[in-house]
């Protein structure tokens, strides 16, 4: 290794995942199941938002918490949802930014930082770049969150849980016990919760209960990148008590500097367009998608949101499963990518309806082997 | 103070430049000096790339590293320039983008970065987020390099050296002889040297000399916002020895993902735009103010670059001096906000030239009390 490279860099190796998109690239018509954003092109009101704003030179620094009009609209929706008196919302680069910002913020060398395993891949490395110390609950076979386990994992060092509901990569979404359980042991340990809710509005059954429902002291991080299609325009938010989201804009202020400013008008315009039509789509592929592997066999726990499900593999490890996938120019991600176990796989269902049904019929093919 | 906030957040207080900025928002026409960003609206044809992308559904992510058309013409670019076998691009979210890549690629806790007092103000902030140590090397009264004391500041612990020119606050550009002289040091003591490269186009003499040109293992950090009055767009790049911009790539998909797909194309297009005119424009407004702080006896380092003058006050701290120009309405920032003494003032020229000249009149007066 160069002699200048630091330490904290051991974290974010990520050959793993690479591999699969090397491979995809070498394949002439992959059935791409892997992608980890909507197939749906931008709302036209939206890039007509983004374009006005370019036009209009509003090409400068923002406000590092963002624009005002962008941030007084979403604090109005915060104060209406939850009541809080203490809550604050910044604008972030992303759901990413949001979440360095919250563990620069929070979580000092040797904290403890709880996870769900499987875990969408940037908690354990982003948890490791800040020096703090993931310790994982697991929730197999199911993964739907046991409280007693949680309630074990904690030690004087837990500085917070990170939850993530509709989950990357299970596509489940957490019972309304679940989440008051939950909210209700960070506040009795006195301990945060930062509740990554970037799926919230792709559920399929019941709505998204956050754990903001009942816990005033929840940080929550939210976006606009997969609700809207515009995963490369960078633009997310957060809100929680004022006094880590004050510390959170002032690390902003040297990080990120500000979102996309231009890109911040459009999502002003975003919030008033109806996306129903685009979640019923997913809706319907995530139908398809189970009703194949259920006649196949597979055993998939119920993914009522985001646009993944987690099954597990009908034979051998999860790797050795979607090596065979891949084999047949189906691209799908391994389970050890998300977890300790390498016994389930990832599948997107941000593809085509047509994309979907080759994928089952391969998979339904490779489950008979 | 809250018991979730982490330690390192003490790094980043900005109070001292938001007092300046708190009070220009409460004055009805304030003669502002203070802007780090061009006054002059994007170019047409930047404008028109980026518009085009956002409608042609370049709006999901784009590789980390950056679209393969922007990052092939910059590596171009740069191999015409430096000629190195082994030197890599990276397109990232503005300078400070880099910057902090850079910081959390080589900067373990406890190593040393040394950086030139005056500094910009990310610099000893960005250094203490990562828990490096920052050592101030002093280049008053006339803002250039001192080998000696650069080499007697080296220690076993000295990981790299944070070099920008020309330089924030100063306006300095540094000669031939004093970047070749940093560069060898640096070679000769296997530390790293980043050459913050931002302002790069505003130079109003010579041509400014990379460290790079002396050093193949330097890393340069450059950017669009500066240039092209994009600042609020977050596109930068950096160039380096391979490994170290291969690490930085992994830390980059963990952090910020990429920069903005739609807006990196728009920088293709800025690439052929001619700014020489901006160029000139900012030159005579330095040349005016110069003049007109000089025929008011202010001493003054000769600023050949950037759109920054730094005199020192004519009286009192620069704190106490810059408080009685903020009462007559004219924002400046004082030079205790970029460097542990407090007895000069930034000014920038980046505003109208009938701004300047308001502003000259407001110096010319404040230097005889």
């Amino acid at each position: 290794m160069h002699p200048w490279i630091a330490q904290r860099t051991q974290y974010v190796d990520s050959s793993g995942i690479r591999k699969v998109f090397d491979l995809a690239a070498k394949l002439a018509n992959p059935i791409n199941l892997s992608i980890g954003q909507p197939d749906f092109a931008v709302p036209d009101a939206v890039k007509q938002a983004a374009i006005q704003a370019i036009n209009d030179d509003q090409n400068g620094y923002s406000l590092t918490q963002g624009i005002p009009a962008l941030r007084e609209r979403l604090q109005a929706d915060v104060d209406k949802q939850y009541g809080h008196d203490n809550r604050r919302v910044l604008v972030t680069s992303g759901t990413s930014g949001a979440l360095v910002l919250a563990l620069m913020a929070m979580v000092d060398p040797d904290d403890e930082v709880i996870c769900f395993d499987p875990y969408f891949v940037m908690y354990p490395a982003l948890t490791g770049m800040v020096g703090g110390k993931v310790v994982k609950v697991d929730t197999y076979p199911d993964f739907h969150v046991d409280l007693a386990k949680v309630e074990a994992a904690i030690t004087p060092r837990t500085k917070l849980i990170l939850f993530n509901s509709p989950a990357n990569p299970t596509g489940v979404l957490a019972t309304e016990d679940e989440v008051r359980g939950l909210a209700e042991l960070a506040a009795k340990h006195n301990i945060a919760i930062v509740s990554d809710e970037i799926y919230r509005r792709f559920c399929y059954s019941d709505e998204l209960v956050s754990p903001a429902s009942f816990n005033d002291q929840a940080i929550v991080v939210d976006g606009f990148s997969k609700t809207y299609g515009v995963t490369g325009w960078r633009l997310g938010f957060v809100h929680g008590p004022a006094e880590i989201i004050d510390k959170m804009t002032m690390l902003q202020q040297y990080t990120y500097v500000c979102a996309p400013h231009p890109l911040q008008w459009s999502m002003l315009a975003a919030l008033d367009v109806d996306m129903q039509p685009y979640v019923d789509s997913y809706r319907h592929r995530r139908d398809l998608l189970l009703d194949g592997l259920r006649s196949a066999g597979y055993e998939v726990s119920q993914p009522d949101g985001a646009f993944y499900v987690f099954p597990k593999a009908p034979w051998g490890t999860g790797s050795e499963f979607v090596a065979e996938a891949i084999a047949r120019e189906l691209l799908i991600i391994p389970g050890n990518i998300f977890s300790a176990r390498d016994t389930h796989f990832r599948i997107s269902y941000a593809a085509s309806e047509e994309t979907v049904k080759r994928g089952i019929d391969v998979l339904t093919d490779l489950a008979k082997r």
